[in-house]
């Protein structure tokens, strides 16, 4: 297999270093500078690998996502159980995480709420980030409801929906709180009682 | 009556027009420069009003807490009608000024995912300002409970704190969308069906 690019390697480097800078500091609050210094990456040389920071954080978002998409899937592989079950111990299992990284939350969320509206290729790649969450969770939401472990007068696309506005929500509130005890009981009270049959 | 001194209208000015570029350009974003600018006071007399940035912000946020507050009771006031349609109205009255303002959402949760665990007294006011909602929004649910128009196997209490969370994930999705479609369908689903009794 060929070896890929240098250049190849310095997008990358620096699309790894600004998901985690980003995820520290916001969007305002991360500086191109504080990313190609820790990048090591001359600073004039920035726009030779995107044309703007929009570009560039759209790129970061995507790259989170498709990161998120493969975790999900590596669980749902190993994951057992009913679907309920498996939604349940996929959200403790995330919620666990969280409490060890300080509260980080959710980059699409966290810049959703900072640059909101801000920039058409950041706002494409959150909502496509969003449905990387919600096909899977509605997945798995269609089986439950077939098997008549959660209500079906509901679409399951709804509820995934739904569930995704609540867990983002929940995660403002464990961060503004310092811990996830409300995030949890809002599990909870979505899985076992309102999506109840 | 006495005239407010002069250094305390200097201070609420200060207090309103953070909050105001706070609510476009975040945390980060917002320099102490540009308020003092916009406010026009020399760069180096902000100490003599704040102690610091972190401190300035949390009194934005308790200012913002008291005018959702005083604009939600104001709306209760007016108001007609049984607490769920009560509640109902509301929400749809604030989602059609939020198309208003280009989606800028709720200063609290827009604060909460940006700047986080970063600072205890941010921390405090923003909890403040999230039970500024939840107090109202569980007084009117607890009501419909006892009018059987809510199902009470869930405290008003825990409604309330779980449709904090939906309404904040909501407006994320709002500003990922630019639309406020799937906030709608979030509040009809949540109030129509998943608390009836």
């Amino acid at each position: 297999m060929a070896r890929p690019r240098k250049s190849q390697l310095t997008r990358e480097a620096l699309i790894e270093l600004g998901m985690e800078l980003i995820a520290v500091h916001g969007y305002h609050g991360t500086g191109l500078k504080m990313i190609l210094d820790a990048a090591k990456v001359p600073k004039g040389s920035f726009y030779n690998y995107f044309s703007s920071k929009e570009v560039f954080v759209a790129e970061i978002i995507n790259h989170y996502s498709l990161h998120v998409g493969e975790r999900f899937d590596a669980y749902l592989e190993v994951a057992e159980g009913d679907p309920v079950t498996i939604l349940k111990e996929g959200f403790a299992l995330v919620i666990r995480e969280l409490e060890g990284s300080g509260m980080k939350g959710c980059l699409i969320g966290n810049l959703a709420a900072e640059i909101g509206t801000l920039s058409p290729s950041c706002q494409a790649a959150m909502k496509a980030g969003a449905q990387v969450f919600c096909s899977r969770v509605e997945a798995l939401m269609e089986d439950a409801q077939k098997m008549k472990l959660l209500r079906d007068d509901i679409s399951a696309a709804e509820c995934a929906s739904l569930v995704w506005s609540v867990w983002e929500g929940g995660l403002l509130k464990a961060k503004i709180d310092g811990d996830t005890r409300t995030l949890r009981q809002h599990i909870v009270i979505v899985m076992d009682t309102l999506l109840r049959p």
